[in-house]
Protein backbone atom coordinates (compact mmCIF):
# COMPACT_ATOMS: atom_id res chain seq x y z
CA UNK A 1 0.00 0.00 0.00
CA UNK A 2 2.66 2.39 1.07
CA UNK A 3 4.77 1.50 -2.17
CA UNK A 4 1.37 2.86 -4.16
CA UNK A 5 0.54 5.47 -2.62
CA UNK A 6 4.34 6.83 -3.36
CA UNK A 7 4.12 6.07 -7.26
CA UNK A 8 1.14 7.72 -6.29
CA UNK A 9 2.43 11.03 -5.73
CA UNK A 10 5.24 10.29 -8.06
CA UNK A 11 2.46 10.09 -10.81
CA UNK A 12 0.27 13.29 -9.65
CA UNK A 13 -0.63 15.63 -12.78
CA UNK A 14 1.52 18.71 -12.34
CA UNK A 15 0.46 19.92 -16.04
CA UNK A 16 -0.61 23.51 -15.46
CA UNK A 17 -2.72 23.75 -18.59
CA UNK A 18 -4.44 20.86 -16.96
CA UNK A 19 -5.62 21.54 -13.30
CA UNK A 20 -8.37 19.47 -13.18
CA UNK A 21 -9.11 15.81 -13.04
CA UNK A 22 -12.29 14.00 -13.95
CA UNK A 23 -13.12 9.80 -13.56
CA UNK A 24 -15.66 7.90 -16.15
CA UNK A 25 -17.61 5.43 -14.84
CA UNK A 26 -17.63 2.75 -17.65
CA UNK A 27 -18.88 -1.14 -18.36
CA UNK A 28 -17.96 -3.26 -20.99
CA UNK A 29 -18.62 -6.89 -22.61
CA UNK A 30 -15.04 -8.34 -22.81
CA UNK A 31 -15.65 -10.81 -25.71
CA UNK A 32 -15.95 -7.47 -28.32
CA UNK A 33 -12.09 -6.41 -27.45
CA UNK A 34 -8.66 -7.24 -27.38
CA UNK A 35 -8.82 -5.97 -23.36
CA UNK A 36 -8.64 -3.22 -21.96
CA UNK A 37 -5.09 -2.00 -22.77
CA UNK A 38 -4.87 0.37 -26.43
CA UNK A 39 -2.73 -1.88 -28.22
CA UNK A 40 -2.17 -0.76 -31.97
CA UNK A 41 -3.93 -2.36 -35.03
CA UNK A 42 -6.49 -3.72 -32.28
CA UNK A 43 -10.07 -3.15 -30.84
CA UNK A 44 -9.64 -2.30 -27.20
CA UNK A 45 -11.03 -0.45 -24.60
CA UNK A 46 -8.80 2.23 -24.07
CA UNK A 47 -7.73 2.75 -27.75
CA UNK A 48 -12.39 3.73 -27.86
CA UNK A 49 -12.81 5.49 -24.91
CA UNK A 50 -9.09 7.66 -25.72
CA UNK A 51 -10.34 8.10 -28.97
CA UNK A 52 -14.19 9.61 -28.12
CA UNK A 53 -12.15 11.48 -25.64
CA UNK A 54 -9.53 13.34 -28.39
CA UNK A 55 -12.91 13.56 -30.59
CA UNK A 56 -14.78 15.77 -28.03
CA UNK A 57 -11.84 17.67 -26.84
CA UNK A 58 -10.04 17.87 -29.98
CA UNK A 59 -6.46 17.01 -28.32
CA UNK A 60 -5.02 13.67 -27.55
CA UNK A 61 -6.28 12.10 -24.35
CA UNK A 62 -4.27 9.74 -22.38
CA UNK A 63 -6.63 7.88 -19.75
CA UNK A 64 -5.50 5.86 -16.66
CA UNK A 65 -7.67 3.17 -15.19
CA UNK A 66 -7.80 1.48 -12.61
CA UNK A 67 -7.39 -2.22 -13.56
CA UNK A 68 -6.53 -3.12 -17.14
CA UNK A 69 -8.62 -6.42 -17.70
CA UNK A 70 -7.52 -8.88 -20.29
CA UNK A 71 -9.08 -9.95 -23.72
CA UNK A 72 -12.31 -11.77 -22.82
CA UNK A 73 -13.27 -10.01 -19.35
CA UNK A 74 -16.09 -8.27 -18.76
CA UNK A 75 -16.38 -4.98 -16.46
CA UNK A 76 -19.30 -3.16 -15.09
CA UNK A 77 -17.63 -0.88 -12.56
CA UNK A 78 -14.27 0.19 -14.46
CA UNK A 79 -13.01 3.68 -14.11
CA UNK A 80 -10.67 5.88 -16.10
CA UNK A 81 -9.12 8.98 -15.15
CA UNK A 82 -7.09 12.29 -16.98
CA UNK A 83 -6.54 15.53 -16.48
CA UNK A 84 -8.57 18.60 -18.06
CA UNK A 85 -8.57 22.29 -18.50
CA UNK A 86 -11.42 24.52 -16.48
CA UNK A 87 -13.17 24.72 -19.16
CA UNK A 88 -12.98 20.80 -20.50
CA UNK A 89 -13.80 19.70 -16.93
CA UNK A 90 -17.04 21.57 -17.00
CA UNK A 91 -17.93 20.07 -20.28
CA UNK A 92 -17.74 16.45 -19.76
CA UNK A 93 -19.82 16.95 -16.48
CA UNK A 94 -22.83 17.47 -18.68
CA UNK A 95 -25.54 14.68 -19.47
CA UNK A 96 -25.33 15.21 -23.15
CA UNK A 97 -21.35 14.64 -22.60
CA UNK A 98 -22.47 11.12 -21.18
CA UNK A 99 -24.17 10.61 -24.19
CA UNK A 100 -21.84 11.91 -26.37
CA UNK A 101 -19.04 9.56 -24.84
CA UNK A 102 -21.37 6.60 -25.89
CA UNK A 103 -22.60 7.32 -29.13
CA UNK A 104 -18.90 7.70 -30.01
CA UNK A 105 -17.51 4.43 -28.64
CA UNK A 106 -18.31 0.94 -29.54
CA UNK A 107 -21.76 -0.33 -28.46
CA UNK A 108 -20.55 -2.65 -26.35
CA UNK A 109 -19.07 0.02 -24.15
CA UNK A 110 -21.70 1.46 -21.45
CA UNK A 111 -20.32 4.79 -20.32
CA UNK A 112 -22.24 5.21 -16.98
CA UNK A 113 -20.96 9.00 -15.77
CA UNK A 114 -18.31 11.46 -15.68
CA UNK A 115 -17.47 13.00 -12.34
CA UNK A 116 -15.03 15.83 -11.18
CA UNK A 117 -12.45 14.91 -8.69
CA UNK A 118 -9.99 16.42 -6.78
CA UNK A 119 -6.69 17.77 -8.81
CA UNK A 120 -4.24 14.87 -9.71
CA UNK A 121 -6.29 11.93 -8.65
CA UNK A 122 -5.54 8.57 -10.02
CA UNK A 123 -7.78 5.96 -11.00
CA UNK A 124 -5.37 3.44 -10.31
CA UNK A 125 -3.07 4.54 -7.58
CA UNK A 126 -5.46 6.09 -5.62
CA UNK A 127 -7.74 2.78 -5.74
CA UNK A 128 -8.01 1.63 -2.10
CA UNK A 129 -10.29 -1.40 -2.54
CA UNK A 130 -11.21 -3.53 -6.08
CA UNK A 131 -13.41 -6.31 -6.15
CA UNK A 132 -13.86 -8.98 -8.79
CA UNK A 133 -16.98 -11.57 -9.57
CA UNK A 134 -17.09 -14.68 -11.05
CA UNK A 135 -19.65 -16.89 -12.40
CA UNK A 136 -20.02 -20.45 -12.65
CA UNK A 137 -22.76 -22.19 -14.46
CA UNK A 138 -22.60 -25.55 -12.78
CA UNK A 139 -24.74 -28.18 -14.68
CA UNK A 140 -25.45 -31.23 -17.03
CA UNK A 141 -26.13 -28.72 -19.94
CA UNK A 142 -24.67 -25.56 -20.89
CA UNK A 143 -26.39 -22.00 -19.70
CA UNK A 144 -28.52 -20.38 -22.24
CA UNK A 145 -28.85 -16.62 -21.36
CA UNK A 146 -25.56 -16.58 -19.32
CA UNK A 147 -23.32 -18.53 -21.58
CA UNK A 148 -20.80 -15.17 -22.21
CA UNK A 149 -20.87 -14.14 -18.69
CA UNK A 150 -20.44 -17.97 -17.00
CA UNK A 151 -17.90 -20.56 -16.82
CA UNK A 152 -19.70 -24.43 -17.11
CA UNK A 153 -18.14 -26.92 -15.55
CA UNK A 154 -20.17 -29.99 -15.93
CA UNK A 155 -21.49 -31.64 -13.02
CA UNK A 156 -22.43 -30.13 -9.45
CA UNK A 157 -19.44 -28.47 -7.34
CA UNK A 158 -19.33 -28.96 -3.57
CA UNK A 159 -19.55 -25.58 -2.14
CA UNK A 160 -18.79 -26.42 1.18
CA UNK A 161 -15.15 -27.45 0.14
CA UNK A 162 -14.78 -24.69 -1.53
CA UNK A 163 -16.18 -22.02 1.32
CA UNK A 164 -13.27 -23.67 3.32
CA UNK A 165 -10.52 -23.18 0.49
CA UNK A 166 -11.61 -19.63 -0.40
CA UNK A 167 -10.86 -19.11 3.19
CA UNK A 168 -6.75 -19.97 2.95
CA UNK A 169 -6.72 -16.54 0.55
CA UNK A 170 -7.91 -13.83 2.63
CA UNK A 171 -5.08 -11.89 4.24
CA UNK A 172 -1.89 -10.43 3.42
CA UNK A 173 -0.17 -13.36 1.17
CA UNK A 174 2.33 -13.95 -1.29
CA UNK A 175 0.25 -14.53 -4.57
CA UNK A 176 3.23 -15.61 -6.82
CA UNK A 177 1.44 -19.58 -7.71
CA UNK A 178 -1.79 -17.16 -8.34
CA UNK A 179 -0.39 -14.82 -11.26
CA UNK A 180 1.05 -15.32 -14.82
CA UNK A 181 4.34 -16.78 -14.33
CA UNK A 182 5.66 -14.06 -16.59
CA UNK A 183 4.48 -11.14 -15.32
CA UNK A 184 5.50 -11.58 -11.90
CA UNK A 185 9.22 -11.49 -12.76
CA UNK A 186 11.41 -9.33 -10.41
CA UNK A 187 8.30 -8.01 -9.11
CA UNK A 188 6.33 -7.60 -6.02
CA UNK A 189 3.59 -10.36 -5.88
CA UNK A 190 2.23 -9.79 -1.96
CA UNK A 191 -1.33 -8.46 -2.08
CA UNK A 192 -3.60 -8.27 0.47
CA UNK A 193 -7.36 -10.23 0.07
CA UNK A 194 -9.76 -8.85 2.25
CA UNK A 195 -12.71 -11.63 1.15
CA UNK A 196 -13.49 -14.38 -0.92
CA UNK A 197 -17.02 -15.79 -0.90
CA UNK A 198 -19.27 -17.52 -2.39
CA UNK A 199 -22.96 -16.98 -3.70
CA UNK A 200 -25.77 -18.28 -5.15
CA UNK A 201 -27.16 -15.86 -8.20
CA UNK A 202 -29.65 -16.75 -10.99
CA UNK A 203 -29.84 -14.86 -14.54
CA UNK A 204 -33.35 -15.34 -16.25
CA UNK A 205 -34.22 -18.40 -13.79
CA UNK A 206 -30.66 -20.28 -14.47
CA UNK A 207 -28.44 -20.45 -11.30
CA UNK A 208 -24.72 -19.59 -11.27
CA UNK A 209 -22.27 -19.81 -8.20
CA UNK A 210 -20.61 -16.60 -8.03
CA UNK A 211 -17.14 -16.13 -6.17
CA UNK A 212 -16.49 -12.39 -5.00
CA UNK A 213 -12.74 -11.54 -4.65
CA UNK A 214 -12.54 -8.34 -2.53
CA UNK A 215 -8.53 -6.50 -2.09
CA UNK A 216 -6.52 -3.88 -2.88
CA UNK A 217 -5.23 -4.80 -6.01
CA UNK A 218 -4.62 -8.01 -8.25
CA UNK A 219 -2.02 -9.53 -9.93
CA UNK A 220 -2.22 -10.51 -13.78
CA UNK A 221 -4.46 -13.60 -13.56
CA UNK A 222 -4.71 -13.52 -10.03
CA UNK A 223 -8.38 -13.95 -9.94
CA UNK A 224 -8.85 -16.31 -12.36
CA UNK A 225 -6.16 -18.71 -11.16
CA UNK A 226 -7.64 -18.36 -7.45
CA UNK A 227 -10.92 -19.37 -9.44
CA UNK A 228 -9.65 -22.55 -11.29
CA UNK A 229 -8.18 -23.72 -7.96
CA UNK A 230 -11.26 -23.50 -5.94
CA UNK A 231 -13.27 -24.63 -9.40
CA UNK A 232 -10.45 -28.26 -8.71
CA UNK A 233 -11.34 -28.20 -4.75
CA UNK A 234 -14.91 -28.02 -5.63
CA UNK A 235 -14.60 -31.12 -8.07
CA UNK A 236 -13.07 -32.70 -5.43
CA UNK A 237 -9.65 -33.35 -7.47
CA UNK A 238 -8.11 -31.10 -4.86
CA UNK A 239 -8.38 -30.84 -0.85
CA UNK A 240 -9.36 -27.08 0.87
CA UNK A 241 -5.83 -27.10 2.42
CA UNK A 242 -4.11 -27.35 -0.48
CA UNK A 243 -4.91 -23.50 -1.25
CA UNK A 244 -2.57 -23.04 1.78
CA UNK A 245 0.39 -25.22 0.16
CA UNK A 246 0.20 -23.26 -3.22
CA UNK A 247 0.16 -19.82 -1.40
CA UNK A 248 3.84 -21.24 0.00
CA UNK A 249 4.78 -22.72 -2.50
CA UNK A 250 5.13 -19.59 -4.75
CA UNK A 251 5.20 -20.93 -7.93
CA UNK A 252 2.61 -20.83 -10.56
CA UNK A 253 2.70 -24.68 -10.99
CA UNK A 254 1.67 -25.45 -7.57
CA UNK A 255 -2.05 -23.56 -8.19
CA UNK A 256 -5.07 -24.76 -10.20
CA UNK A 257 -5.89 -23.54 -14.05
CA UNK A 258 -6.57 -20.41 -15.38
CA UNK A 259 -10.25 -20.36 -15.17
CA UNK A 260 -11.70 -18.88 -18.70
CA UNK A 261 -12.03 -14.72 -19.23
CA UNK A 262 -15.83 -14.81 -19.69
CA UNK A 263 -16.89 -15.71 -16.27
CA UNK A 264 -15.01 -12.48 -14.90
CA UNK A 265 -16.67 -9.15 -14.30
CA UNK A 266 -14.55 -6.16 -12.92
CA UNK A 267 -17.55 -5.04 -9.99
CA UNK A 268 -16.45 -1.95 -8.56
CA UNK A 269 -13.29 0.05 -7.29
CA UNK A 270 -13.78 1.77 -3.78
CA UNK A 271 -12.01 5.20 -3.19
CA UNK A 272 -11.11 6.77 -0.25
CA UNK B 1 -61.38 -23.93 -20.46
CA UNK B 2 -64.15 -26.25 -21.31
CA UNK B 3 -63.53 -26.00 -25.00
CA UNK B 4 -60.12 -27.05 -24.58
CA UNK B 5 -60.65 -30.04 -22.51
CA UNK B 6 -63.08 -30.88 -25.37
CA UNK B 7 -60.28 -30.58 -28.00
CA UNK B 8 -58.09 -32.23 -25.74
CA UNK B 9 -60.09 -34.93 -25.93
CA UNK B 10 -60.34 -35.50 -29.53
CA UNK B 11 -56.76 -34.92 -29.98
CA UNK B 12 -55.95 -38.04 -27.92
CA UNK B 13 -53.59 -40.63 -29.16
CA UNK B 14 -55.89 -43.40 -30.31
CA UNK B 15 -52.55 -45.13 -32.30
CA UNK B 16 -52.10 -49.08 -30.77
CA UNK B 17 -48.98 -48.89 -32.29
CA UNK B 18 -47.41 -46.02 -30.13
CA UNK B 19 -49.37 -46.69 -26.36
CA UNK B 20 -47.15 -44.50 -24.64
CA UNK B 21 -46.70 -40.43 -23.88
CA UNK B 22 -43.43 -38.44 -23.31
CA UNK B 23 -42.81 -34.85 -22.37
CA UNK B 24 -39.62 -32.87 -23.21
CA UNK B 25 -38.78 -29.84 -20.84
CA UNK B 26 -36.66 -27.21 -23.03
CA UNK B 27 -34.95 -23.67 -23.03
CA UNK B 28 -34.24 -22.23 -25.90
CA UNK B 29 -32.66 -18.49 -27.13
CA UNK B 30 -34.89 -17.10 -29.50
CA UNK B 31 -32.53 -15.16 -31.29
CA UNK B 32 -31.39 -18.25 -32.90
CA UNK B 33 -34.58 -18.79 -34.73
CA UNK B 34 -37.20 -18.49 -37.09
CA UNK B 35 -39.61 -19.16 -34.34
CA UNK B 36 -40.56 -22.29 -32.77
CA UNK B 37 -43.05 -23.88 -35.06
CA UNK B 38 -41.95 -25.85 -37.98
CA UNK B 39 -41.59 -23.96 -41.39
CA UNK B 40 -39.88 -25.65 -44.90
CA UNK B 41 -36.65 -24.27 -45.08
CA UNK B 42 -35.87 -22.66 -42.35
CA UNK B 43 -33.96 -23.00 -38.61
CA UNK B 44 -37.01 -23.59 -35.78
CA UNK B 45 -37.20 -25.02 -32.68
CA UNK B 46 -39.60 -27.53 -33.66
CA UNK B 47 -37.98 -28.61 -36.81
CA UNK B 48 -34.74 -29.26 -34.39
CA UNK B 49 -36.31 -31.02 -31.84
CA UNK B 50 -38.33 -33.48 -34.53
CA UNK B 51 -35.04 -33.67 -36.01
CA UNK B 52 -33.02 -34.98 -33.42
CA UNK B 53 -35.84 -37.51 -31.95
CA UNK B 54 -36.54 -38.79 -35.43
CA UNK B 55 -32.78 -39.40 -35.87
CA UNK B 56 -32.75 -40.65 -32.17
CA UNK B 57 -35.93 -43.03 -32.65
CA UNK B 58 -35.39 -43.80 -36.37
CA UNK B 59 -38.97 -43.11 -37.75
CA UNK B 60 -40.33 -39.80 -38.15
CA UNK B 61 -41.44 -37.72 -34.97
CA UNK B 62 -44.11 -35.02 -34.92
CA UNK B 63 -44.46 -32.83 -31.39
CA UNK B 64 -46.98 -31.20 -29.75
CA UNK B 65 -46.01 -28.09 -27.91
CA UNK B 66 -47.20 -26.02 -24.67
CA UNK B 67 -47.13 -22.95 -26.63
CA UNK B 68 -45.88 -21.73 -29.98
CA UNK B 69 -43.28 -19.01 -29.75
CA UNK B 70 -42.83 -16.15 -32.01
CA UNK B 71 -39.35 -15.62 -33.42
CA UNK B 72 -36.66 -13.70 -30.98
CA UNK B 73 -38.89 -14.75 -27.93
CA UNK B 74 -36.81 -17.26 -25.66
CA UNK B 75 -38.04 -20.15 -23.53
CA UNK B 76 -36.88 -21.35 -20.34
CA UNK B 77 -39.50 -23.85 -20.02
CA UNK B 78 -40.94 -24.92 -23.54
CA UNK B 79 -42.73 -28.79 -23.60
CA UNK B 80 -43.15 -31.13 -25.98
CA UNK B 81 -45.19 -34.12 -26.48
CA UNK B 82 -45.54 -37.11 -28.67
CA UNK B 83 -46.31 -40.65 -28.74
CA UNK B 84 -43.47 -43.39 -28.25
CA UNK B 85 -44.00 -47.36 -28.03
CA UNK B 86 -42.66 -48.96 -24.83
CA UNK B 87 -39.77 -49.80 -25.83
CA UNK B 88 -38.88 -46.61 -27.46
CA UNK B 89 -40.04 -44.66 -24.26
CA UNK B 90 -38.04 -46.57 -21.93
CA UNK B 91 -35.19 -45.69 -24.11
CA UNK B 92 -35.90 -41.83 -23.86
CA UNK B 93 -36.20 -41.78 -19.87
CA UNK B 94 -32.53 -42.04 -20.14
CA UNK B 95 -29.58 -39.72 -18.94
CA UNK B 96 -28.24 -40.91 -21.97
CA UNK B 97 -31.04 -39.90 -24.45
CA UNK B 98 -31.43 -36.45 -22.98
CA UNK B 99 -27.28 -35.91 -23.71
CA UNK B 100 -28.25 -37.20 -27.25
CA UNK B 101 -30.55 -34.92 -27.44
CA UNK B 102 -28.42 -31.79 -26.82
CA UNK B 103 -26.05 -33.43 -28.83
CA UNK B 104 -28.41 -33.80 -31.61
CA UNK B 105 -30.10 -30.02 -31.47
CA UNK B 106 -28.48 -26.23 -32.10
CA UNK B 107 -26.76 -25.34 -29.43
CA UNK B 108 -29.06 -22.53 -28.57
CA UNK B 109 -31.58 -25.23 -27.28
CA UNK B 110 -31.27 -26.74 -23.76
CA UNK B 111 -33.27 -30.21 -23.30
CA UNK B 112 -33.54 -30.26 -19.44
CA UNK B 113 -35.48 -33.65 -19.22
CA UNK B 114 -38.10 -36.43 -20.58
CA UNK B 115 -40.73 -37.33 -18.59
CA UNK B 116 -43.26 -39.96 -18.64
CA UNK B 117 -46.83 -39.17 -18.80
CA UNK B 118 -50.47 -40.57 -19.24
CA UNK B 119 -51.02 -42.24 -22.35
CA UNK B 120 -52.21 -39.84 -24.87
CA UNK B 121 -51.21 -36.48 -22.76
CA UNK B 122 -51.00 -33.42 -24.66
CA UNK B 123 -48.41 -30.77 -23.76
CA UNK B 124 -50.61 -28.29 -25.16
CA UNK B 125 -54.54 -29.55 -24.47
CA UNK B 126 -53.10 -30.80 -20.86
CA UNK B 127 -51.26 -27.39 -19.85
CA UNK B 128 -53.70 -25.40 -16.85
CA UNK B 129 -51.32 -22.21 -16.58
CA UNK B 130 -48.80 -20.62 -18.23
CA UNK B 131 -46.46 -18.27 -17.10
CA UNK B 132 -44.38 -15.66 -19.40
CA UNK B 133 -41.97 -13.42 -17.91
CA UNK B 134 -40.93 -9.98 -19.84
CA UNK B 135 -37.76 -7.82 -19.09
CA UNK B 136 -37.47 -4.10 -19.18
CA UNK B 137 -33.93 -2.50 -19.07
CA UNK B 138 -34.72 1.45 -18.45
CA UNK B 139 -32.23 3.43 -18.25
CA UNK B 140 -29.96 6.32 -20.52
CA UNK B 141 -27.57 3.40 -21.58
CA UNK B 142 -28.19 -0.21 -22.97
CA UNK B 143 -28.11 -2.70 -20.77
CA UNK B 144 -24.37 -4.99 -21.67
CA UNK B 145 -25.19 -8.14 -20.24
CA UNK B 146 -29.16 -8.16 -20.68
CA UNK B 147 -29.67 -6.84 -23.68
CA UNK B 148 -30.47 -9.77 -25.66
CA UNK B 149 -33.19 -10.73 -23.37
CA UNK B 150 -34.60 -7.28 -22.59
CA UNK B 151 -36.28 -4.40 -24.02
CA UNK B 152 -34.23 -0.98 -23.58
CA UNK B 153 -36.42 1.45 -22.62
CA UNK B 154 -34.88 5.13 -22.32
CA UNK B 155 -35.71 6.78 -19.12
CA UNK B 156 -37.54 5.54 -16.08
CA UNK B 157 -40.84 3.92 -15.79
CA UNK B 158 -43.76 5.05 -13.31
CA UNK B 159 -44.08 1.44 -11.95
CA UNK B 160 -47.11 2.39 -9.28
CA UNK B 161 -49.30 3.69 -12.76
CA UNK B 162 -48.27 0.18 -14.58
CA UNK B 163 -48.94 -1.69 -11.38
CA UNK B 164 -52.40 -0.43 -11.34
CA UNK B 165 -52.69 -0.95 -14.75
CA UNK B 166 -51.74 -4.45 -14.43
CA UNK B 167 -54.77 -5.43 -12.09
CA UNK B 168 -57.05 -4.63 -15.28
CA UNK B 169 -56.06 -7.66 -16.89
CA UNK B 170 -56.27 -9.63 -14.29
CA UNK B 171 -59.63 -12.02 -14.49
CA UNK B 172 -61.59 -13.43 -17.67
CA UNK B 173 -61.65 -10.65 -20.29
CA UNK B 174 -61.94 -10.87 -24.17
CA UNK B 175 -58.25 -10.23 -25.29
CA UNK B 176 -59.03 -9.25 -28.78
CA UNK B 177 -57.33 -5.63 -28.45
CA UNK B 178 -54.38 -7.19 -27.03
CA UNK B 179 -54.02 -9.70 -30.12
CA UNK B 180 -52.40 -9.16 -33.48
CA UNK B 181 -55.47 -8.74 -35.38
CA UNK B 182 -55.58 -10.95 -38.12
CA UNK B 183 -55.08 -14.19 -36.21
CA UNK B 184 -58.23 -13.34 -34.28
CA UNK B 185 -60.56 -13.22 -36.62
CA UNK B 186 -63.19 -15.83 -36.08
CA UNK B 187 -61.43 -17.34 -33.23
CA UNK B 188 -62.40 -16.84 -29.91
CA UNK B 189 -60.66 -14.63 -28.12
CA UNK B 190 -61.64 -14.60 -24.53
CA UNK B 191 -59.10 -15.89 -21.58
CA UNK B 192 -58.36 -16.23 -18.03
CA UNK B 193 -55.35 -13.78 -16.45
CA UNK B 194 -55.03 -14.84 -13.04
CA UNK B 195 -51.90 -12.94 -12.64
CA UNK B 196 -50.01 -9.64 -13.73
CA UNK B 197 -47.00 -8.51 -11.74
CA UNK B 198 -44.10 -6.25 -11.19
CA UNK B 199 -40.81 -7.25 -10.10
CA UNK B 200 -37.43 -5.93 -9.66
CA UNK B 201 -34.36 -8.11 -10.80
CA UNK B 202 -30.78 -7.80 -11.88
CA UNK B 203 -28.90 -9.66 -14.34
CA UNK B 204 -24.67 -8.64 -13.12
CA UNK B 205 -25.81 -5.80 -11.35
CA UNK B 206 -28.20 -4.26 -14.56
CA UNK B 207 -31.31 -3.63 -12.97
CA UNK B 208 -34.25 -5.15 -15.19
CA UNK B 209 -38.14 -4.71 -14.55
CA UNK B 210 -39.86 -7.92 -14.50
CA UNK B 211 -43.36 -8.39 -15.42
CA UNK B 212 -44.69 -11.52 -15.00
CA UNK B 213 -47.81 -13.03 -16.65
CA UNK B 214 -49.96 -16.13 -15.81
CA UNK B 215 -53.23 -17.22 -17.42
CA UNK B 216 -54.18 -20.42 -18.52
CA UNK B 217 -53.85 -19.48 -22.36
CA UNK B 218 -52.15 -16.37 -24.48
CA UNK B 219 -53.34 -15.29 -28.09
CA UNK B 220 -50.76 -14.48 -30.82
CA UNK B 221 -48.73 -11.93 -29.36
CA UNK B 222 -51.08 -11.37 -26.11
CA UNK B 223 -48.53 -11.22 -23.47
CA UNK B 224 -46.34 -8.30 -26.02
CA UNK B 225 -49.08 -5.89 -26.48
CA UNK B 226 -50.18 -6.32 -22.93
CA UNK B 227 -46.50 -5.12 -22.06
CA UNK B 228 -46.23 -3.05 -24.59
CA UNK B 229 -49.39 -1.48 -23.43
CA UNK B 230 -48.07 -1.37 -19.50
CA UNK B 231 -44.62 0.35 -20.72
CA UNK B 232 -47.22 3.38 -22.59
CA UNK B 233 -48.87 3.95 -18.99
CA UNK B 234 -45.27 3.84 -17.17
CA UNK B 235 -43.86 6.19 -19.87
CA UNK B 236 -47.47 8.80 -18.53
CA UNK B 237 -48.52 8.29 -22.03
CA UNK B 238 -51.15 6.39 -20.90
CA UNK B 239 -53.54 7.02 -17.77
CA UNK B 240 -53.88 3.10 -15.96
CA UNK B 241 -57.27 3.02 -16.73
CA UNK B 242 -56.72 3.32 -20.49
CA UNK B 243 -56.10 -0.73 -20.23
CA UNK B 244 -59.71 -1.51 -18.97
CA UNK B 245 -60.82 0.90 -21.93
CA UNK B 246 -58.81 -1.02 -24.37
CA UNK B 247 -60.06 -4.60 -23.23
CA UNK B 248 -63.90 -3.23 -23.82
CA UNK B 249 -63.22 -1.95 -27.21
CA UNK B 250 -62.07 -5.03 -28.39
CA UNK B 251 -60.21 -3.94 -31.52
CA UNK B 252 -56.66 -4.29 -31.57
CA UNK B 253 -56.10 -0.24 -32.42
CA UNK B 254 -56.96 0.50 -29.21
CA UNK B 255 -54.12 -1.13 -27.62
CA UNK B 256 -50.74 -0.29 -27.11
CA UNK B 257 -47.28 -1.35 -29.08
CA UNK B 258 -46.14 -4.83 -28.99
CA UNK B 259 -43.43 -4.93 -27.31
CA UNK B 260 -39.89 -6.62 -28.79
CA UNK B 261 -39.38 -10.58 -28.84
CA UNK B 262 -36.30 -10.17 -27.21
CA UNK B 263 -37.81 -9.32 -23.90
CA UNK B 264 -39.83 -12.24 -23.49
CA UNK B 265 -39.25 -15.84 -21.93
CA UNK B 266 -41.61 -18.54 -21.95
CA UNK B 267 -41.13 -19.35 -18.09
CA UNK B 268 -43.48 -22.57 -17.42
CA UNK B 269 -46.43 -24.37 -17.90
CA UNK B 270 -48.34 -26.00 -15.57
CA UNK B 271 -50.16 -29.21 -15.28
CA UNK B 272 -52.75 -30.49 -13.34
Amino acid sequence: MAQATRAAQAQRSCDPAFPATVSVLLGYQGAAFAGFARQPGQLTVQGQVEQALSVMLRRPVEVVCAGRTDAGVHARGQVVSFDVTQDECERLLSRAAVRSLNALTHDRIAVQRVDRRPAGFSARFDAVEREYRYHVHEGAVPSLFASQVSWHVAGSLDVDAMQEAARCFVGEHDFKSFCKAASAEGKPTCRFVREVSLHRCEVLGEPLLQVRVVGNAFLHSMVRTMVGSLVAVGRGQRAPEWIAEALKAADRRAAGECAPAQGLVFWEVRYA
